[in-house]
């Protein structure tokens, strides 16, 4: 496996794998490599020739209060564990490296599915996305680009501008990686005491308590008030609780597949996760 | 020559020529081809072993005033003319196969040098620009791609998006042609009347006058002062006459390289030109 940190290292390095078109697999991730990634990477090697990651914590993408000076960088740690799954390439460039001296004039951004959820609490977050990924898949030119499900909305915006700017990748959604006791795994869940874990996996009790809810016939607005009923009682303060078509479109009643969705801190942690409820009439 | 009008019969034409690694050359034009379209595919043909020429009259780029519906469209006639410079693949797509079914989402800005010049009468054009470009990128991932340098903001927009999203392929801009009595060859020239197709090229006459003004050390407000009285003595009405650095940054005294700016309506019909003034001290 090597490491390229800088563009024109990584394009030399793909170069070949570029004239003998073989299929390229990308994974972009911030790094602090856990199981979700690491599922990416599985994923990817199973029907790619060549699997590059990149590390990058992506300065745009934090608002002003948020945590990217603290976020967690653990290179070498995820370097052993990409080489352990069979990762070719890695790319950790550095912020000069992607961002240039010359000042960027260029933002990309999606409407309508980013004005609420996590877009509501982090304005520009999604554009910050928008412009890493759409760089990184420049640079990398990847055939199948993946991502973790437990971003639906990432997901979403990132399979999105994909579709309408034409670029020419296939985007692969993979489902959320979870610890024994249900929390989706995150980077983040690094910052929690070990009191907080062990409150932290109630998002997901909720989640699998209002899926049964719903299947059970309970209305919508019940079965989120119950979610946010247990959520409060565990000590979190919400961010949002909502239920949204796969597509992001607002839902009143169970009478289609439903995502439901949760941001909520626990101390000074913002954890999110979300579950697709199928409807079978 | 072969002529595509699929995204799908595109990929399937250029596939050999990518699969061989040739070098694949762009020029993206609204077609109603002049001989400033042809210089640019003859610039192409220099440098690019395959030579792709898009077609397409952009309506995200038009303002809702403006000539979409009436903007002119030859495309027998521009076929023939870019058969007999040596285009490989004319891409002539539908609105519908460039904007598909569902709604588009995403947007691409570019600030700071489009917030005035013709980014100011036109709110929203270097946007469509942006984007039908970015899209017409990715369709064809060209490795070169040429612009007339007439339309200098509308280039000077693309290389800075180019730059800020690592768009893998060279940018390259191509002088201005003109007709013998020096009015820059647009497209828009046809809606002319004899008596303002008379009058039209005044425009550059006032240009090459203050490029001479500039080197005879008048200062550069009496210079532009002076063209705005040439252009309303000769009937214009103006839209702007300004001078910028090559780079758009705003300028005051001649004391390096300048560009100078015109935009201006001739009856109905809105012309622009410009002419970089060296400055040799």
């Amino acid at each position: 496996m090597k490491t390229e940190t800088t563009i024109q290292g990584l394009s030399a390095s793909l170069n070949p794998a570029r004239t003998a078109r073989k299929i390229i697999g990308f994974v972009p991730t911030m790094g602090n490599l856990h199981q979700g990634h690491l599922n990416l990477v599985r994923e990817a090697r199973k029907i790619c020739d060549v699997v590059v990651v990149s590390i990058f914590v992506n300065p745009i993408q934090f608002g002003p209060n948020e945590d990217f000076d603290s976020y967690p960088r653990t290179l070498d740690q995820d370097q052993q564990l990409l080489a352990d799954v069979g990762c070719d390439i890695v790319f950790a460039p550095s912020v000069e490296q992607m961002y240039a001296k010359k000042p960027r004039l260029t933002n990309i951004s999606v409407s309508d599915i980013t004005d609420d959820l996590c877009g509501l609490q982090r304005p520009g977050h999604f554009d910050g996305v928008a412009v890493v990924v759409t760089k990184l898949f420049n640079i990398v030119q990847p055939n199948y680009a993946f991502f973790g499900q437990k971003d639906y909305q990432q997901l979403a915006v990132i399979r999105q501008f994909v579709q309408d700017l034409n670029i020419p990748l296939e985007v692969i959604g993979v489902p959320i990686a979870r610890a024994e006791d249900g929390l989706a795994l995150s980077s983040r869940n690094g910052y929690l005491s070990a009191e907080h874990r062990q409150i932290a996996p109630t998002i997901y009790k909720s989640l699998k308590a209002a899926e049964l809810e719903l299947q059970q016939g309970i209305g919508l607005d019940t079965v989120l008030a119950n979610i946010r009923q247990t959520l409060s009682a565990a000590g979190f303060e919400i961010d949002y609780v909502e239920a949204r078509t796969p597509e992001l479109q607002k839902i009143e009643t169970f009478n289609q597949d439903v995502v439901l969705f949760i941001a909520a801190k626990i101390g000074q942690t913002r954890l999110i996760d979300n579950l697709q409820v199928k409807f079978n009439p």
